[in-house]
């Protein structure tokens, strides 16, 4: 009986999900928090200053502190004091922990189409969750959102590359050609997949975190699609049946 | 042939791992990091005050922060900010996130016995890593431990408590009475394993953090152990097969 089961699995095509900007809002609250902090140290710089210095430290702490909340808030402190040659008062630091922790407890706000296009495709497909991001962060707002039930598997990961895409494939016997990911970001969601021989549904979120941007590919037939929303990927999804089984 | 090799695995002894204070110094790093923290504020509050305040908001940030060291920086920042009634410098807190870096980049030291007693293990028993904390910072640990090697499946939790063990279990088919857990935590390796029928190895390291604190439960025959260091671990393995075959 097992044997069957496994070898059916293995030949089972399985749907991967972003999370962040897939299926909830979360872009948009770095970017509100963007604007707040620009606000806080207009006396000292133009907006354009603030990002650049801002993300530039983000991207050197990156290797150290991982992708998150706690880490985007240690480096705007550490540019606050930069940017203001140490004149930022205490109560402007304590304000950026404060922002912090608002966007920790924010609220998860479901993108159009989650939550009536995600229980259809449970019943008829395997459902993996491949995030990256904070452990706790990830799995407060995977709660928050009330859609864990609709996956077979859930996986949060440190980074979302062609080695994180192959450990994830081997454990849970997934075949490339098998699967698709769908997801915001071409260079997470989808550029790795296609590398490793699985298809891509881009689903474009309407702000891309600069280190998320990517260079659209050349056309892949049959290995990329884009579409507007959720509600497209029933469709897209049986084209994609329809062009892989040939 | 796969149905026989799963029943195999599913009465397979697993070996359990905790990470931190376990395999590799940890507490001692944080340790280094008090006491800097304590001289920093040595003029404004002594050395008690500083420990409990800081120990106090950890504790009320640990629910959105989690465990780890990004969180550790910034509830040190929020406590300085606090301590000094906002008098502190900048020079000051960005000292605060230069120790958290210190500590992230800070060379992983194996515990004694560990390198001589892992690959033995490994040989004879499934042996799972569980950890829990930040996740890439167990990852970059792990790597440089140069111990992954050894292990059939990594866990990187955000807590370890009975949900989170019976979450384990199940997806790697492990049966709680075939189960070893071994760690320098009663709270988090050794307590909630028991409860769930599995047994425990406690290894106590001289140092364990008061959010780890546990009182000694009542003695559980054949489930509690506690030995010295990892030496003893192989003899102790050999007492609980004998105990567990009866």
């Amino acid at each position: 009986m097992r044997a069957v089961t496994l070898r059916m699995a293995s030949s089972q095509r399985t749907i991967g999900f972003d999370a962040d900007d897939t299926l909830w809002h979360n872009e948009i609250i770095f970017e509100q928090t963007h604007e707040r902090y620009r606000t806080l140290l207009a006396a000292y710089h133009d907006a354009a200053t603030v990002d650049r210095t801002l993300f530039e430290n983000e991207m050197r702490n990156l290797e150290l502190y991982g992708y998150g909340i706690k880490g985007f808030t240690l480096s705007a402190i550490e540019t606050a004091i930069e940017l203001t040659s140490g004149k930022i008062g205490t109560p402007e630091i304590r304000q950026l922990i404060e922002l912090g922790r608002d966007m920790l407890a924010h609220p998860v706000n479901l993108l159009e189409g989650v939550t009536e296009i995600l229980p259809l495709l449970a019943a008829q497909y395997r459902l993996v969750l491949i995030t990256k991001g904070d452990l706790r962060d990830q799995e407060r707002k995977l709660a928050k959102s009330g859609l864990a039930g609709h996956f077979n598997h859930i996986e949060i990961l440190s980074e979302k590359d062609t080695n994180a895409y192959q450990r994830v494939f081997a454990r849970h016997r997934i075949d490339p050609a098998q699967f698709l990911m769908v997801g915001n970001s071409l260079k997470s969601d989808i550029l790795p997949v296609i590398e490793l021989g699985g298809a891509g549904v881009h689903i474009p979120y309407h702000l891309t975190w600069a280190a998320e941007h990517a260079v659209q590919p050349e056309a892949c037939a049959g290995q990329l699609f884009t579409v507007r929303n959720m509600r497209d990927l029933p469709g897209t999804i049986e084209t994609w049946l329809n062009v892989s089984a040939k």
